[in-house]
C-alpha cells in the first residue's frame, strides 16, 4: 500500500482530485487505488454519484498506475479512454482500482475497475480500458 | 439556443455540474451544449483542464442531447462513452456540443465534441461517442 | 471444454467463421473461446493477423460468451465494442477468450482478450470491451 | 476521386481485403473510401454483413485516412479502434468513409462511417472512433 514520491506529487497538484475529496490509496509496480467520497456537490440527478466522478478517478488510477513504471523524469498523458457503466455509483465511496495491461516504449495501454462501497459491501460501477502516453 | 424546461429541470439537480460551475447553453432537437469555465479546482497537474472535467461535460452533453428527443416521462443513462483527447485543456473555459447520432428505441448513440476557449480562439480538445439507454 | 449446442448452431450459421477457419473450442456459463489460423488470405501489408481478423474472432467470442448466460430463445448483438491492439499479431494461430463482465436484463457488458501462438508461445495482441444486446 | 499510389499498394498488400473483395475507391487528403460486397462468405447468422467484415472496412478506411497524411515512408498502425453498431449491414454493398480528425506527430486520431446500400439507398451501419500511429 505505498504510493511512490512521484507519484503522489502530481496527484496532490491535480486540483479537481482535491474538489472531488479523492484520496491516492496507493501506487507502484503498474498498480494504483484512488477512493473519492460521493460528495453532496459530486452526484447527478439522482443522488448517485456522477459518471463524471466515476470516470475522474478510473482515469486518474488508470495513468498513476502508468506513470508508476515510467522513468522518474515522465509524465503521462491520457490519450483515449473506454467507460461501459455496469451499475449506479450508490454508496458513500467510490474506490478505482488502476493497472498497467501491456507498458510499450512509446504507449501504456491500461485497465481501471470502479466499485461502489455501501455500508461495508463493493459492487463494481465501471469498467476502463484505454492508451497512455510518456511525455 | 433553447432549453428544454424537463432537460433544464434534470441538468439542474446534478450537483457534480454545479460544483463545477457548469452551464446548459442549449438542449432541443437532438442537439445539447453546455459550458463551464476552468476553475481553480477543476485542474490537472499543470494546469490545465482535468480529463475528468472534459468528460463529465462532453459526457452530459451527449446524454442531453439524447435526452432531448425522448418522450416527456424518460430519462437516460450513459451505457458507455468513449473519449479521445486532442489537446490540453488550455484556456478559460470549455464548451461541449453533444449530438443525436442514432436514436433507437433501446438505445441511442450519440457524440460530442468539447473545445477549449482562449483569448476568444476555440481549440477541439475532445471527441466523444457512446450508448446512452432510456429509462 | 464444451460448446452449447444452440451457441453451435449460431456459429456455424455465421459464414465469416467459415471464411477465416476459425472454430469454436468452448462456450458455456459466461465463456468461449474461438481459434483461428492465421490464413494466407487473413493478412495485413506486412504479413501479419489483420486486425480485422483480430477483432472478428475478439467480438464473436465476447458475443458467444453473452449468448452463453441467455434463456433458449434469445440471441445477441453487438452494441459496441473497443479493441486495442497490443501486438503484431504474428505466428500460426490466434486464439480468442470472451468472457461476460456484467449480465443485466437489457445488456450483457463483456471482455475479450486474443493471443497469438508462434512456435507454442502465447502472445496476447488485442484487449476488447465492448457491450452485447440479448434480442 | 484520387489513390495515392503508396496507399493503394498498401492496400493490394493486405490479403484480408483481397479475401473480403474490398477495393480502394479514394484516398487522399486525410481522406479514404473503401467499399466491399457482403459476399456469401461474409455473414453472420442471419445472412447480414457480419461486424467483423463492417470493422475492417471502417478500421481499413480510417488507417489509410491517416497514411494519406503522412510522408512518404512512414506506415500506420491502429492503436485502438471503437465501434458503434447502428443497424444490421443489411445489402448487397457496404462503403466506408474514414477522416483524420486530428493529425498529430505522435498520434493521429481517426474516425470512419460505414453505410449498407440495399437497391441504390445508403443505410448508416456504424460509426468508428479511434487512433493511428504512424511507424
Amino acid at each position: 500500500m505505498s504510493v511512490l514520491p512521484r507519484v503522489a506529487a502530481s496527484f496532490a497538484a491535480q486540483s479537481l482530485m482535491q474538489t472531488l475529496g479523492a484520496e491516492m490509496i496507493s501506487a507502484a509496480d503498474g498498480r494504483c487505488t484512488i477512493a473519492a467520497p460521493i460528495l453532496p456537490g459530486s452526484r447527478q440527478q439522482h443522488g448517485f454519484g456522477h459518471a463524471g466522478l466515476t470516470f475522474a478517478i478510473g482515469d486518474s488510477a488508470a495513468g498513476y498506475a502508468a506513470l508508476s513504471v515510467m522513468p522518474e523524469d515522465r509524465e503521462v498523458l491520457t490519450v483515449e479512454m473506454k467507460i461501459n457503466l455496469l451499475a449506479p455509483a450508490r454508496g458513500e465511496r467510490l474506490v478505482a482500482e488502476g493497472r498497467v495491461v501491456k507498458a510499450g516504449r512509446r504507449l501504456v495501454i491500461v485497465s481501471a475497475q470502479v466499485f461502489a462501497e455501501e455500508d461495508g459491501r463493493r459492487t463494481a460501477v465501471a469498467l476502463l480500458q484505454g492508451t497512455m502516453m510518456p511525455v
